[in-house]
């Protein structure tokens, strides 16, 4: 039987403009899959492994900036798509999250495949709706159909994030050989976009309140590369009253802003003349450690900018909310910044001129390991093109490496090692450009299945920094000191991408070396029918030595410098 | 610092007797880490994918009938263990679930690696607790005890089931060289065992209502071997006072009970004289679906016998809840039953009786597949061991196959592929006696991260169905007849499981024929240091021929004699 809210569904997600879906077999969801396959204007894609599925949702989503659809069936399917679905409430990633279900008296009756499916995801998603039974006799498809608007729109709205519609089916679910399989016309609520300025009044004041400060900082956060915005934060920059501090994940780094604050933040030598007494954001989670304790220690106020919602109090010393959207309060505040302390920032810039200059020369006379490998690698990745980096010391080395004129991209999230392949195979979907995941052998080996299907990714190249262990532990304080580190902090494993290269055709290299990667980063670029794999093995305590050793280099060169 | 409470809650497991954790690597767990390895009560494994630790955990529960610990860091690991948390509550599995967090103040703050902890498994636990922050001053550690006790306990209550502590920590949580790290005296509260029985006034009342029926059933649900209940059954089927029905996975199935209904009911011509008017119950979900919509159709009465908690509806005919021990209630009912309608129980019987006669000639004389090839390999398994089995048709099959004397471990609470293979290795940290996993391609691939673990598994032997799709979309009506067959309800794949067994160091052989496969199976259950591997290669259209040719056959037979 054909299931007309179901159909109404798809049809509202196409003229909302999705185009895409991810589905997973089952057979609670087929009038889903048959629907979403048939409308000519979705491009449906079937991904059997939930977990890696909703990452490539996810990887998708990002990219595109608009939702992307999941289909799955009844059962524990809804509970694997989990982990995905918290890195996209926390990163702000749109998705529509449709999950098949038994009808409600089934469940809990040791019916198969049934479990809590409403509401399973809690205060992850925006919100979570019930597809209603639909009865041609009432207003509950009306009812159905202004859930899947609602729905859609709420996804959309800022912040993004996903929304979950339960969908309980009762069977028959198939078509009859006699139906007439159609999409009608549909019920549309569409949101007129809009904008979130601040008023006259208000900018007045404020320009008043910033008059009383000398010292400003202004931090980007997670978020996408945004053209206005990065001009706009270099012309800030470059009228020296204030300081812009840009993690890699801010994708607002430039010649103007400081990258390689990790560097020197948290060395008490280098901290004084930095201090802020104002802090500006906007974006989400910021990466960098150092950075964040630094501006908890502070005794500076801290100003949150965006258009909407509830912001965070990452440095604990949030006192303003300014609800504006970002590029309209950055344009206002180039007209309106107070006189700068120069102090202040000449001493930000010179720590990062200095470290700019000294890093390429102090990485080149390292032995090899994984921090010179990542500096080697980056230099070879095509200019603006994409880069995905998997959490835990992947993102770390790449935030140590400064500015990059490629899209960063990161499960901050959360910061799970969960999804990161599956990630990097959704953004392949949706463009020609090449992507470079460089990801650790512990997040590499854990989403494995994100390779389990049966489409192309030419444009995909994988740099497997593999120490064979989650190499991070080894470099902070606590674990490297305990007898249980090997087995159960960095968990030794064995594996070589070798297997998997073979078993999902994948082009595999294996190095050991600078000059063994040098070559084998020649023609990685080049086009290729297949993905290609690097994998750089190293030793893990080789890699701890040669970061304690240039951060000790860098501290010694700064040091002669800074006071100078 | 030693973070008291973290080392008494250790010491408080270890006292009420659990043995095993299963931890995954992460940071923020490290108190519990450390404190779980370094009691030489516990033994500890670790396990990198949280999904696969999850169901490891439940796999060696199932068999120990105790909690199993589980420990992951703060984030998404939570998460991950979802699916097999569900699976436990379902199946009523004790695992006690710990779950670092960061403190309450740094949730949903950008801080990493957070997401809400607190009751994430909602209605998959029996009970969510939060281990309280301790002051010396205070009554807060006689809390944080008593809240460990209470856990184990509470997941130990009959149902069994996953209980989940959440545990916030602050930093610093790895010991100073100084300090002492020993295991204090704790605080226990244990629960006396106790047995539920009906009253004598009760049973006298059940008995008198029992005598107004004359067809009963007796349906066994999913549950473990219990060689006291099988021989009640056994005795009861023996009085022909009632038909005695057990699925593969209920672990009671004998010479006298009813095995292979799969193969008639459903089927109208045999349906009349099999009506019973009592269906007697006890244990969880059973797999056929025919025996279920039969027992749906009929107008009996449903009796569910269980000790304790809401019983569930499965057959929509549930009057009465039993409050009592299985095995005292069946010793009551010997000496209670009715007379019986003859032709009834007779007419079961005989269909019994004359598939467990014609079906494996028309098994031998079929073409090669699946089916075939299953019962090939069942009757080459060592008595008595233990047979995982995969959903979705794995499990299928060999409800087709009828009795068995090995354990049948099957994951029925959910139904999910998700965890088949973890299952099965967390079986084999329990025993030394063979273990066999019998799955499909789907099952097997989606939970390979099963096997990427640094313990040995010599008693591990995989026989893999392998028709490089989810074969059961061929084989049910709906989805066999629309074009979206292959690509999304199948969901071909290509791979076979030679790059796996080489990656994990397995014994690999691949067969394609009868004879292959006999080859094959000689020696496989030989000692070895390494797991073995069966792949056994068909084709998804072929299978789907057989079954439905073997079904007609069994029809074909059975309909010739039943009426004669």
């Amino acid at each position: 039987m054909i299931i007309q809210s179901v159909v109404n569904l798809v049809s509202i997600c196409a003229e909302h403009g999705i185009e895409h879906a991810i589905l997973s077999p089952g057979s609670r969801c087929a009038p889903l899959t048959l629907a979403f396959v048939r409308h000519t204007k979705i491009h449906t894609r079937t991904i059997s492994d939930e977990r890696s599925a909703a990452f490539i949702a996810l990887g998708m989503a990002q990219q595109l900036e608009k939702p992307v659809v999941l289909v799955c069936t009844s059962g524990s399917a809804a509970l694997n798509y989990f982990p995905a679905v918290a890195e996209a409430y926390f990163q702000q990633i749109p998705l529509l999250i449709l999950t098949a279900d038994r009808p409600p008296e089934w469940i809990d009756q040791y019916d198969g495949q049934t479990i809590f499916q409403e509401n399973v995801y809690r205060k992850h998603v925006k919100a979570s709706f019930s597809l209603p039974s639909t009865n041609p006799s009432d207003q509950s498809l009306w009812h159905a159909d202004r859930i899947t608007n609602d729905a859609i729109n709420l996804s959309q709205a800022f912040p993004q994030g996903p929304v979950h519609i339960n969908v309980p089916l009762k069977e028959p679910f198939y078509p009859e050989e006699n139906e007439d399989y159609r999409f009608p016309e549909v019920k549309l609520i569409k949101v007129a976009k809009s904008k979130t300025s601040l008023s006259p009044d208000t900018k007045k004041k404020l320009a008043l309140t910033l008059s009383g400060f000398q010292r400003i900082v202004l931090v980007c956060g997670q978020g996408k590369p945004d053209r206005k915005v990065s001009s706009l934060l270099d012309q800030l920059a470059k009228t020296k009253k204030l300081m812009v501090l840009t993690d890699t994940i801010s994708n607002m780094q430039s010649e103007e802003t400081i990258s390689l604050h990790d560097h020197w933040l948290g060395q008490k030598e280098f901290s004084d003349p930095l201090q802020p007494d104002l802090i500006l954001s906007f974006g989400n989670s910021i990466i960098s450690k150092s950075l964040k304790l630094f501006l908890r220690a502070t005794k500076a106020e801290h100003w949150h900018i965006q258009s909407d919602g509830q912001a965070k109090d990452t440095f604990l010393k949030l006192t303003r909310i300014v609800s504006s959207d970002v590029d309209e309060f950055l344009e206002w505040l180039l007209g309106s910044l107070p006189e700068n302390d120069q102090v202040f920032f000449d001493s930000w810039k010179k720590l990062e001129n200095q470290t700019r200059n000294q890093l390429p020369q102090v990485l080149q006379e390292s032995e090899f390991g994984e921090y010179p490998a990542f500096h080697q690698i980056l230099s070879r990745i095509p200019p603006f093109s994409k880069i995905h980096v998997a959490n835990s010391m992947a993102v770390r080395y790449l935030n140590f490496l400064g500015k990059r004129s490629q899209e960063i991209i990161c499960n901050r999230g959360t910061s799970g090692i969960d999804g990161s392949n599956s990630t990097a195979v959704g953004c392949t979907f949706t463009t020609k450009e090449p992507i470079t995941l460089i990801t650790g052998d512990l997040a590499f080996f854990y989403d494995r299945n994100a390779f389990w299907h049966n489409y192309s990714m030419p444009n995909l190249r994988i740099v497997l920094l593999n120490n064979h262990a989650g190499g991070i532990f080894r470099l902070i304080d606590g674990p490297a000191k305990q007898p249980e580190l090997e087995e159960y902090f960095e968990t030794k494993q064995r594996l070589t991408a070798a297997s998997i290269s073979q078993e999902f055709g994948f082009e595999y290299q294996q190095v050991e070396s600078r000059e063994a990667l040098e070559l084998a980063l020649n023609g990685f670029y080049s086009p290729s029918s297949k993905p290609k794999l690097i994998e750089v093995s190293t030793d893990s305590e080789m890699n701890a030595r040669i970061l304690s050793e240039v951060k000790a280099k860098i501290k010694a060169l700064l040091s002669e410098s800074f006071y100078s």
